[in-house]
């Protein structure tokens, strides 16, 4: 097996093939939509009605959100700071591009072409957040090549499944709590379940924070915090729909903040808090809304589903992890399992309850508008009735509340099989030589890749005795 | 007298029956706006013209400044940056929470409903803003249960006050110098009064700053700053008042930045340039234009306000603030009496003036939306006729310019008087035990608090000897 | 000559005539455009329709470039953090009020008044951009005092040239290749090479970044990597031109990025990333597709410019930097011929080969439009033809492609003349005594401006050998 780490050949030769192929299927398929066309523009359109207006303010939040937020969120360790942020960059960064090709494929071809537009950048975005998050379970033991084959092969695994999805299963999902937290989740355990480490399970030395990598973690906090409601609200129906998923993704993120806090100085021993708490476990009710983000769930629900999802991120990160790693070779870095898992399980639940729940009494006729597969289809009587309440209501299948619930169920059913298989290959894949795995020893260590400045250097070596304590603070 | 600072108990115990009364005021009170609400939907709404599209731009602003710019800039201390940037979050997320109840009683309420709209998240990040100021008094010597009580009494007394002035008083204060600059001030002042602690007035060992929580501070400072128009603008009407707004508070800033670094080299011994300056003074010029920032004020009276905010501000950190510590009990850590009292005096003086001077040949029959109550009472035939140039123009008061002038007098007085009280009240209370109040000698201390990285410990070992220097740098 | 660097008298004398020159411009000059006058509200207004929210969001996206992706960016030295971070607040700060004098006097002026909008402050932050791009040859050698000359002097050169180009040769430059980046780099490097100081060009021993101004300046890259699209199309015609822009620009930025990674890696002898090419070569893509954002380019002709431009300016970096720096006398410290010289000649050549390109086929008759000065002229019968199509359509030059190309080409040579001559004549008074230029020793060194916080000096002291090494890391 190929030992070396060097990236002076494999990175750009990766990045040239991958070049060429973008280049190529860019200049045969990829053309502009209709939005984005100047031979559009004629004396019916009013520049200011075009949709970039109305999707460009969300598509800058959620950037600000996977670079910046999910940059300084992955730069806790002492060590590998700028792993964390970098890596994040270049990950990121090449899976908007090609997510941009292989979602595109799947939603915005016609005519023969790719249809371009600041919305497909939006679709990209959440494709990007997924392998953001997978990722989160194998930060520190993986090499830039590795993270790009894993995006390489992820968006295609998850475009396939939320086209599948959307298309054959028609859900609701505003804030993407299946499509793209428990996919990303279970496809990131595949992964790590094949790139499983014996030796990390006893601790790493390097496995620690710092008071400035511990603070600026925190920044990527407060920036997934801020833009939260953006990302669950982007995609959703305009108007009060995206209003609501808005409102309810503040209040439970609001909610599960200082749960989050209370629960952090209940079981630590001394009554203080920790900040990998406030780093992660913060942030778990803007997944557990997600689901049901635009439904009249009522403020309160969403309050009370923040602080579910928080609790259970809590005891996620102390209980089940470590149960993972120990028992079931599933290591866990980031404990996405605990942030995305276990609360986009409540929060797909609590999308089924809210679908049972709804009816034209608290949503009037524009039910079948948020519940589009409930509308009548076409050719019933009552279609063209509520048409004339809701102009341009599409027709849907009729489903009841149950059935749509169902749907829900092998939605929540299929995603979870599908990434978890496509995790186990794209891990396997992972694992090939010539891939610049990092040895265990190096693992969490910005040095080996990266030229390191002279400071880097003599922090390491005037702490050389934090290394044999072994501390494990912050091992989440 | 219980001295434990541990956590462990009272925050978890505080939080949870800050959420049951919560939850069951949110279940029984709080439902959604007309305009998130799904059944309001039909065939008269255009989904665009939702007010989530007008309120949501500034809000997302704003919470940048409440999370990350007041967050980043409360850690300008070196041992105290996890205190400062994370107590800012929590004390932020319960204050939006609570003030949407109470503020949403005396505002929103109708139908025994509180109507949740983002409209109410504005106003209750602006109460957040208030207390997150008067937070700025007692940075440092207070414990998370302290600034939580605080902020569950501070927001009923800046409620109630706001709902009088406004209501009973009705004043001109579209960036809200006198309801939450001057108010968070007088009730910060009354609250580190009753709180003060001898021993600090003769310097603190660990109130000093470092190289990185410098930067940190600044980086604080600077999304304040960016964002600052947003928040003077937030709550003014739409149209030309918004646009003034935002320019105004733009060249005020601006000013009173340039003028900052002046006085920083003018009067430091060696002509070197003082990091505490560039962080709180150069923000002085956003308050003083707050009060008449959407009037005709002409953009060189924005710039000239900017200029005495600032030279205000300035010489109150150097000279009034150690007066108020040694002769009158008042400790205010971060200076907000230079930064927010001060200038806001400064600023509803302009506003008066501003007012006085306002006449229709300036702003033409739009005088009286602005002044509201200035515009004639309904019955007035004048009216009518102000309503043909002005459509949907509202019934006024029929006030004069002296009666405004004489109503905003009063308000300033009514609102420092009623924030005072509130202080001392509130003061009062976090004395009494239990609140895990921090011993003198761990005062501006993370490790009180805080599981800390390794590296936080070493650090503050290797560097004993600059303790004893007492060094009060950046004491501000 | 006067060697003493003390801010204290200088700075406040400057900035105390500079208030009193602005204030009197102000007083006399400056008023409120239509959109911010309370006179012009009438009944046949909509508030919403006011152009504040057409430019307020890219004015603020731009805002947070400026004051926090610069201030981060240029903090990447490690004993000169500070001074990157302020200065660029200061001069920033400075530059844009100042701009609101000057462009305004050519661009927003009539009626014996400067009108003051919003859109003037997006204008007066390009010019800021063009002032901070320069301000980057000459980082860590120069005064604050010296820097507030620069953009007293740049701004005038800057506004003169624009106004000349854009009124007498016409040119199309929507994301400002030329007119801002090709402008701003030969300025800066008049500029850098009067200022040439011998001594430099054997590496000095404080040029050196540390483990955390690292990352703050990948924080400052990643806000200016995610606003830039804003910035490339604030100034463009709004619709699909706008749409087009933000495409367009994100695309490049997209593949620029990972081809730094590439080459940032191959061509470093262990294999490994360099930070500094991570800091500034991924933004190559934004400057390279300025000139030809809003056209119909096609998306993969987005990717290859970003390929292009980031080669190019990796390569810059690598072998003209140290040419330039060894044997012309140009010193430029952040390496802007670079990152802004190439890209944006490259950027000009991609625009001219887009306008040669253009034809109604691809366009539509809104080719006219993009194109404004190859419409017909007034008079000309297939003027009104058009305007049928396109309403609103102005008269133009009725110029040819091949015509434009040329007043392009003019427009490069002739913007590349003046910025070089206003350089070389802004370096002179640069050089002038009383300037508080730094001595070379005190270069890159916060201690000469600042008054620093206990641990910075320690940092220094400890790490003495560091100094001997002589270490050229990151010296771009």
């Amino acid at each position: 097996m190929n030992t070396s780490t060097s990236l002076r050949v494999r990175l750009p030769a990766l990045v040239l093939v991958l070049q060429v192929v973008i280049i190529t299927l860019y200049a045969l398929f990829v053309t502009y939509d209709d939005n984005a066309d100047a031979k559009m523009q004629n004396n019916e359109t009013n520049p200011m009605e075009n949709s970039v207006y109305r999707d460009y303010p969300f598509f800058a939040d959620v950037q600000v959100m996977i670079f910046i937020g999910f940059g300084c969120l992955l730069a806790f360790f002492r060590f590998y700071g700028f792993s964390g942020m970098v890596f994040n960059f270049l990950t990121a960064t090449f899976t908007i591009q090609w997510a941009i090709l292989v979602q595109g494929f799947f939603q915005f071809y016609y005519d023969g072409k790719i249809h371009l537009g600041v919305i497909n950048l939006v679709n990209a975005e959440f494709a990007c957040a997924v392998i953001l998050i997978s990722f989160g379970a194998v930060l520190g033991k993986t090499s830039p090549v590795q993270l790009l084959f894993m995006a390489i092969l992820e968006v295609p695994f998850f475009a396939v499944t939320e086209w599948a999805v959307l298309k054959y299963l028609r859900i609701n999902d505003a804030g993407g709590s299946i499509l793209i937290h428990l996919f990303a989740c279970y496809f990131g355990l595949g992964v790590t379940f094949v790139l499983y480490r014996p030796v990390l399970n006893k601790g790493h030395a390097k496995e620690i924070t710092s008071y400035h990598s511990d603070i600026l973690s925190v920044m990527g906090t407060l920036f997934l915090w801020v833009f939260w409601p953006s990302f669950n609200s982007a995609l959703t129906i305009k108007g009060d729909d995206q209003h609501r998923a808005i409102l309810h993704t503040f209040i439970g993120l609001s909610s599960s903040t200082i749960t989050a806090f209370a629960l952090s100085a209940l079981f630590n021993k001394r009554g203080k808090l920790t900040m990998a708490d406030i780093q992660n476990v913060t942030l778990a009710g803007g997944v557990t809304v997600g689901a049901s983000a635009d439904m009249m769930i009522s403020p309160v629900a969403a309050y009370v589903l923040g602080i579910m999802g928080c609790t259970a991120c809590f005891f996620g990160y102390r209980y089940l992890s470590p149960f993972l790693a120990q028992t079931m070779r599933i290591q866990d870095q980031c404990g996405i399992h605990n942030l995305h898992g276990l609360t986009g399980l409540i929060s797909s639940t609590a999308g089924i309850c809210a679908i049972l729940l709804a009816n034209e009494e608290t949503y009037g006729p524009s039910m079948y508008q948020i519940f589009s597969h409930r509308a009548p289809p076409l050719g019933d009587p009552k279609l063209l009735e509520l048409q004339k309440l809701i102009p341009g209501l599409k027709p849907g299948l009729g489903r009841s509340a149950e059935e749509q619930a169902m749907y829900q169920l092998a939605a929540i059913a299929s995603t979870i099989a599908a990434a978890t298989i496509g995790g186990l290959i794209t891990g396997w894949v992972m694992r090939l030589p010539f891939m610049a795995s990092p040895p265990d020893g190096d693992c969490f260590d910005d040095e080996l890749f990266f030229d390191l400045p002279p400071d880097a250097g003599t922090t390491v070596l005037s702490d050389t005795k934090i290394f044999d304590e072994k501390l494990k603070m912050n091992s989440v």
